[in-house]
């Protein structure tokens, strides 16, 4: 079993914790959060001690890998610090918001053999994957196009938009990613533009934009389409389709149950979708510890790696110099 | 050209009417009906001259063959005035709802080699052929099941009801048509059972039902349902199931359109279902004329023929008597 | 925490007790099989301790319940030494294959305030669910009509379709259960027709069938079909129609992921169902568990209960006198 | 009945006749092309006289309407002699290729109260239509988000590619007018991005793209994404998807029958695309000939005029624009 101490007991901490729990060849070690309260519900709910500090669980013995999950702002330096004490990490997204930050961490942990996991937790969606697979294996040809739509069911509170470095990087910054996986070909070009419908006045405020559409084209030309909203009334919107020169794959969206009601007026009304990313993405949390977890275990190569995690960073800096000048910004033109 | 009389033009003969008038190939050389103002409605449309009588009609040199269209219990004695005028035939279903009459009917053009084609139009319908096809071609392998869903949007006049011979020789008819059509075997036992559900005290009296259920096997063990209501909400409910040992085809219901709407609770709601059978089948209509004509052009044989027509009868009657006795009606028992 | 035994630790006991393990509030206190290897395995995954019988585990006092997953024919008698004992049993459907032993173990139960709930899973299915709400909320107004289509993925092997007691009591059991859970009516007549299609000579040789279609009726005339198979290409078909008068509600197939897939003969191509009924009724086995450790721990009445039982294995007794008999059999001729 | 005389037979001329002859309150009144094999078939498949110019058909007293469907070159030229010869007009689109041309014909015209209807068929489409009518009925609420996708099944023959003026003015033209239709707003910036991924040598030679992607933006805010392809391996495909505060709604892709097949590795597969417009948009044909009859009978409104012609083609230069120059450009720089 391996031991996996569990940094930051929040809602996607604790989630994670149940799900480490589950594993059969994992269990949650040890657990850390700022808020005792927090840590003291994940530690009832697996059976895990909670630590006094972070440092504690990294110098846990029995902590064979570290999951990172606190606040953006200190992912970049537990990172930093669990490389140092020697033990694999899985590190929610981001790395961080700032890309010289990312640069610094890169530096400091340079050389490392240890598996350092980046949680782009999409990729491992049993739908989106069958998508990438369709691509890779040769089903659709030669790619040409990927569109990803991409909307959350409700605006977040002010106070967490306030901190969340711009939809660019906090919300988009899984399409960019989610982009690169199914593009297959690192994107050169990045145009956006941004609007504000769904909360004008406190996007104005705050600088931000609620909806938004980008453009990415590779070298070879492939093109990929990012649609955004912070808000749609019917649910969390979350679909991808690629288009090549054999066919097109579309990972559809999902409900929790599929019973279609038919009535006087309509036909074939389906359920609300599924609610939001923890309900969503379930599986797709499910393998990404799984993953993890084999990778540390059989020192197999990341699925999704420190550089993934920073390409996405770029790619959203790419995205903003677009809005701010509206233009086609070149990649090289960031990091 | 291909000049063809129209005898009866109520609703559906004045719609073959358009549609013979539409066929590159065929025209309408004349009309009769026994309401004049229906004829002079399709002569109207069509440009084709009004004719006193039946027998002007069938007697009348550019007319090359004739669709009947009339009420039901004139079917017979057209078809048989018809055949000794030299004039092939496209006849609405049914032929008569006596199967002693057809029988007669039967025998008085025994040895014809002039086209009688039974207006069975859903055997034209693009989505049911394609389900015959995949029986038919192999896709399915060994044909296990047949499920037919056959419910019409809502109740006929008691007036038409009264002189329907009941649900099954009036609405399952087209079912029992349609399951020999993809079973590919004739049937050769049939139970059914019927309730007052949609209106009680109005079947109640006409010692009919509204709701009905209806299982046949054939020799080597092919088993049929046909699923049968007067009444739903939601429109003209027509499906075809065929089920395999290789796999599955369904002939799924028909919308106007394809627009889907999505809403604060519910997803992907789609129109009403085409309504009713004029919409809902306009290009097996279409096609059926189409098929009549080359019959006739080509000497090619029809492609639902006489027995098509006496064998749902007897079908229907085998079902009365399962109804009546509460058991499983051997065919060979009716005729 | 409410400590379950696990008695019987085959493929379904060792999913219950995985299931158990990860419910918040309940765990495996105990576990039995006839088989000293499936206990072991079981216990490694639960950490719950191995018992050398039945009767051990019924007498351990950390033991608050138990799940009774053995072979069918000891359910009979571990469930009447299970209330003996005092303790609430969640057991596996059927109760045993002969009514008269189903009504000896009512007897000699008769008068306990213990729950007992009888694992008929699918009621626990959000979709299926979803089409009973449907019903009793009265949004499909007056039911007409319930239609399940049901469909093994492959023949089980000879062995234990030889003891099976036959696919009315062994698959069929299930569509009975479920169309007295839709219906919310008792059915009064069943006809059942069976062939012999999949296996031929296997089938003739146990003298069952592999391809059914039950019909019933409820003195109100509702109709319910049960449409089963042994063997599906395409996999396990799990369908529940419900029609009535103001609609109608479906509960579709489902599939592992929403990935569809055009090319150039063919669009929207979905992934195979979800196989086999461990993956496909996944959230209702975890719903199962939930319900029953809720009515024990608060008192409630069991969801699906003794007499739900014994009413399918009524109904499947029934169905098989039809199918000896060609006829409509009343219910009331059974028991 | 309204006489339309048909300028241009070839595939589109051809088909529009045919619809005109069909229309219970029009007729062809007379018919020319350039190529006379090509009148004399539209003759005689509709019983008019072909005549020797277009200067005749517009001359002749009983042609009291013209349809233009001759080469595109050709379209401001007979469209200004139309109107001079007071016959009302409906116009193949694109008016010219030119925006110069497209405003002197403006010019010549101006003051014409005789109506003008230009040929952007997928207004009339019934999905599409179903579309713009949640926008403007209110049902999506503030509309956000725009998607078309539209992509034709194969590339046209190089020689059409030569002459065409560019995917933008060619293909594009159509969903520029659709984006107008749906946003209900007129957009003012415009950004596109091309590829050559289909055929990149031919591209490459023409100076055009095979693949492209356009995004516009409207003074409010809202946002429009056009999706092309010159190529789909299966089929015509053709949605529109528009996202407001209340809700989505998509117009699907449209096949010629819903029969969906599952088998050993896949469900629900469904047939192939309608293929090619004149197949997918047959309705949406029917509807625009029955608008131009409407107006002209009772002097409404064209539903699609001079100026919605005028506007694609602008849209289309500032695409070009921003094609070129890589960013955004305003809408106001073009005209």
């Amino acid at each position: 079993m391996l031991g996996i101490g569990v940094l930051g007991c929040g809602r996607i901490g604790a989630m994670h914790a149940t799900n480490i729990a589950a594993h059969p060849r994992a269990r949650v070690a040890a657990v850390y959060d700022i808020n005792p309260d927090a840590a003291r519900a994940v530690s009832l709910a697996t059976g895990a001690p909670v630590m006094a500090s972070a440092a504690s669980v990294l110098a846990a013995p029995d902590v064979d890998a570290v999951l990172i999950a606190t606040a953006t702002d200190t992912h970049a330096d537990l990172l930093e610090q669990a490389i140092a004490a020697g033990k694999p990490v899985l590190c929610e997204k981001p790395i961080d918001l700032s890309l010289e930050r990312v640069d610094r961490c890169a530096a400091a942990i340079a050389g490392t053999t240890l598996p350092v996991q980046i949680g782009f937790v999409r990729r491992f969606d049993p739908g989106h994957r069958a998508v990438c697979a369709a691509v890779r294996d040769g089903t659709l040809g030669t790619l040409y196009q990927v569109i990803i739509t991409s909307r959350d069911p409700g605006l977040p509170p002010a106070a967490y938009l306030a901190r969340s470095g711009g939809i660019l990087r906090d919300m988009t910054i899984h399409d960019f990613d989610m982009a690169r996986f199914i593009l297959d070909e690192e994107p050169t070009e990045v145009f956006a533009t941004g609007s504000r419908l769904v909360a004008p006045a406190l996007m104005e405020t705050l600088g931000d934009h609620d909806t938004l559409t980008v453009v990415m084209k590779t070298a070879s030309g492939r093109q990929a389409v990012l649609i955004n909203a912070r808000e749609a009334a019917y649910g969390y919107d979350q679909r991808v389709e690629a288009f090549g020169s054999r066919g097109m794959a579309v990972s559809e969206n999902r409900r929790p149950h599929h019973m279609v009601l038919s009535g006087a007026d309509f036909t074939d009304h389906a359920a609300p979708l599924l609610n939001f990313f923890i309900e969503r993405y379930r599986e797709a949390f499910d393998a990404e510890i799984d993953a993890f977890v084999d990778a540390v275990e059989n020192g197999r190569p990341v699925a999704v790696g420190y550089n993934d995690g920073r390409q996405a960073l770029v790619l959203a800096e790419a995205a903003l110099k677009s809005l701010h000048e509206g233009r086609m910004v070149r990649v090289s033109e960031i990091g």
